[in-house]
């Protein structure tokens, strides 16, 4: 039992602060002579370094990482992998007025009630910083994966709704979702979610998104039923992730239109392949990947930090208003993507492993 | 790890085949003392049990459940509670047409593709069959759960939506959901639910339907973050329930429809009690219980058995056609209403065993 | 974790108290295809059976193993393998003298002072008997090990020491082990065993023994360190045997008496392969196999069941005295030689998956 | 599965190569709340510091411990506890000569055989330095057991044979050990282990050393049988530590020698509590504590770098010859101690937690 350690064969650890010195994760179980590029782990990390533009919060932080072992002459060992990232811009001092309230839609409260303590320095362990140190042991993961799949294996993910703004044109542009702000999948809906969001920021309140992730071209076979599925293990590596209040795979709830006539894939064989007619299940079929593109979808709820006065109440118990002065994202589900990314890279060559290990 | 166990402090472990001698599960780390009521845990899965209505399969099984360890004197002993259910309706031969071809919308394929074997028996493993060992051990956990709250934890679940009829009366009566066979929460929609099941049984389709469960009286503080949050395993334990396609809590996917200024919970003190002005988290802060009713919803899909034609391949990968002749469910959701419960209950008691544990 | 499991990939989970209904087990994790020989599971459980010679306990058990599930058309599916065996010959009675009264050496009053219970029927849960379904998981793991190593590993164990009479001479025939009732390694020193037994017996007494274990043809490269050694984990399993106290690998505590230049182990490479000129290490080197032979050595204490007045308590810590009257080993050593067998075929086998998982 | 972790419901997991930047430890699952003093952290890093007689190694590190998360304002916070050391004196170039060869008696080879690599500096992550971190990981589960404890669980071990010179005074002075270069449970020794020591050290050679450790106080009832039994975990603890090469428990090996009338502990109640006449099982019955101290004792090897020169090979598996002139331990057992001590209080602690979350 590990409370914030992720994985089962391929393993990682976080740990740190907010506010605190510095963050860091340590991944176990990697193999050994996997080629380490610290700069690859950091382009993955600089799609999430928050500040980067108008759409996203102003704390400044550079993310810069530092492996401090497992790797040796460019390669991995075999060894645990600790990386850690030094907090730069953890102005602690915006968080003095608020040190004794709970701000609601966070969990203040819950760790309060929990712990006996909390870090009222912008969340302490509960802040959406944790997750520059998936993004890095993802990016591990990711370079793991490639290796094992020689390339064909790839994960990518887009924001397909912004508040109410979902987008229509079904084109899926990987080159281009990394190249605009929104990590939006084609340029059809860029100049809505601009307007949405800068009028949200303006009013000092946030917007919600939806964000769907695809994987191409994983092999059928992983994942462990009853109770390592693939879908289990990755509803559990979403659900983790700060904000996030649901997941779906292939075509959801929205299931429940269907019917047991057109709601299941058909399959037939050509041009020596196997095809399916369509993808309801989303690629996974008994918690199985069926090798179809993997496909779920998840909602990251509008921050709860806006300007606007709210009711709550002090560590004392005593009625009061806040009003949160931090710096935050007033669309937190864009900073998401490159999260969601980075966990079902680590899920899927975690399963990877487990496979190989079972195919006599 | 463990691929057939779920849980940390508190663990089970299923096995067995829906084809099989028998099915089975181990319940291991369950404390010492409790009361064990063997008729108690047969009423949960009385709940579960097929051929109770017209509205589920016909297969007909007594599901009678016998204690082989772990129990003396009429209670807990501290060592692993064995639980054995013999299967006593498995007539194969109705799967025998189909035995070389993989169902569509079923696990046939990607079991085959995965262990180069399948048990064409009724799914062997991947049947929902195995949830009957889950209502069992989730029963167990409800009577820990029932010493250790002083009888205040309460899980009840209702079907909200079967097919495009969703339920508009929010009434959730606790006494009147056992007692109807949809599980639903008030009779208003009673009617149009049996209309529609009925016309699809009769037309050999299915319908997929959406299951809210609420937990009230939850303690505050359970969950164990950064990736042990409640919601986090809770999402884990529903999906890999069969056939489960998507969670979601509190207000969940609808959450991307509110900005920051209406959809997180004010909270203030009153009556000297924490209240919550709403309940969009569903309960949960950081992933961890706020004490507000604990709320989520899944889907689960129309059954994919149907008698209408389809296209599929054999296990040499030749097209052909299936119709599936077996004795299925025309709403299989209806069914998972005591697993859901079953699985919450489970994971709340292991969370609260754990919190004890570090509660100083 | 997992009180009652044991293994990481490969997996197991026992239950059953030495008087209840049956004992049981389940093996998780055990890759599909293997063929699955039930007659040869029982030869390996009839080595470790009761009431086979006069030199063990006169209880008489069929041991009839029985497989329930994971197993189809005579091959493992992927699925977990479910195992039990009846308990035939329970004589409860024996036991209802000494129902109140803590056996002294045995777990008696630990059990219950930790249990708030305990199960005077033979110990209930902490009896030996629940080593037999470590001979059946063993078994199977026997199995995979043959399959996965083309039956080139080979697990041989023998009594080196009964009582004071340790043996010299140090020819180990494995064809001989397996046809003595001691598990001799030769004849030498069968006689002098035989009449030391005889003699405690007649007494009412009983006697310790150190068993030997070895493994040929262990790859290079098992283990993982630095906290699941080969010898960690080793270690870990043979001491969760019944009255086992000690354990040493190689050389073990004689090394104290050796010193730098002559206690570890030179190498060279002749005839196109390693050779160690001395195996002080006992075939571990930093928790890895080093391809030489894994040898170790544990002491099983005399059991404490014997016919001479004792002192102890009552349930209610009244003192008392007390004889045990029930049928028992006059030394219960010999009969844990089939057991760390098993426990060392399952570490080993495990081992081997996870190192497959991660061979690039 | 945590190749590099060690705990359960209390786990850390330890980084970082003899030689590299740094090495350090994250402990999860730590309660919150707890008093972390890092001065006393300090105090327990000092006694294992090489370099502070010459009866150790003359490498000189500062070993000192900077504590970067899960601690605020004094206090434990729930969250995980990183701590770092940074490698000072790692002066690779002692080692530059040995690049190619591997050392005998240490993990070079299979290190080298299971991935493809090594860290010819040292050692690298199969070297003792790693030990460090346990110190600091066992160092905060003391302070955990103190407050559970209300510090009246003491963990006390000496050196009790070096080489052939065991002591045999029984005097076990806690006050004294920790202040003689031998860790010493009292006088009567000392000169004939100084004198031991120092002409080996002369003579470039090393000495291997029996250790004992003593848990007093231990509560009734820790422990989690059958597969996390006391002795079991303090086994699996202890023969992780490098060099070690067996483990007993109380009369230990010497329990052959004994007969089943002899060798059991009687038990009887006086003055208000329960006594046991002896203490043959070293404070464990069916793996669970029994109130009596808990004794155990292991063997550390002698170091295998000695100045001598032996055969081995390089990597090219070439024949060669090799003198280790790096600076190591002429009795690497002394620095044992604190080790020892470090893990079985993070065992203790971690049942502690365990016993307690079941105890209702």
């Amino acid at each position: 039992m590990s409370h914030n350690s992720f994985g089962n064969l391929l393993k990682y650890t976080t740990w740190g602060e907010s506010h605190g010195e510095a963050i860091g994760c340590v991944v176990d179980g990697f193999p050994a002579g996997i080629p380490i590029n610290k700069k690859y782990i950091q382009t993955r990390l600089d799609l999430r370094k928050p500040g980067q533009s108008k759409f996203t919060t102003q704390r400044k932080e550079k993310d810069e990482v530092n492996i401090l072992s497992g790797v040796f002459n460019g390669k991995s060992t075999g060894a645990p992998i600790s990386m850690i990232i030094y907090n730069s811009d953890h102005r602690s001092k915006d968080y003095s007025e608020i040190k004794n309230k709970f701000r609601p839609g966070h969990a203040d409260y819950t760790y309060f009630m929990k712990y006996k303590n909390y870090d009222y320095r912008g969340g302490g362990r509960s802040s959406a910083r944790e997750t520059a140190m998936r993004v890095a042991a993802g990016a591990l993961a990711e370079l793991l994966l490639k290796k094992i799949s020689k390339n064909k294996i790839n994960i990518s993910s887009a924001v397909i709704q912004i508040g109410n703004e979902r987008i229509e044109n079904k084109t899926w542009n990987i080159n281009f979702i990394n190249k605009n702000p929104f990590f939006s999948p084609n340029k059809s809906i860029l100049k809505k979610w601009e307007d949405l969001i800068l009028t949200h920021r303006k009013n000092g309140s946030s917007l919600g998104a939806v964000i769907e992730v695809r994987v191409s071209n994983c092999p059928v076979g992983i994942g462990e039923p009853i109770y390592q599925k693939l879908d289990s293990e990755l509803s559990k590596a979403i659900m983790s992730i700060n904000a996030v209040k649901g997941i779906e795979f292939g075509t959801g709830f929205d299931l429940v239109n269907y019917d047991g006539t057109n709601g299941s894939d058909q399959i037939n064989f050509n041009n020596n392949k196997i095809n399916f007619h369509s993808n309801h299940a989303g690629g996974i079929l008994g918690g199985i990947s069926s090798g179809q593109d993997i496909i779920f979808r998840y909602i990251v709820k509008p921050t709860s930090s806006v300007l606007s006065e709210k009711n709550t109440i002090t560590k004392n118990f005593k009625n009061t208003k806040i009003k949160t002065k931090g710096r935050h994202d007033p669309c937190v589900g864009i900073r998401a993507v490159p999260v969601g990314i980075a966990m079902t890279n680590f899920v899927i060559a975690d399963f990877l492993l487990i496979h190989k290990s079972k195919s006599l």
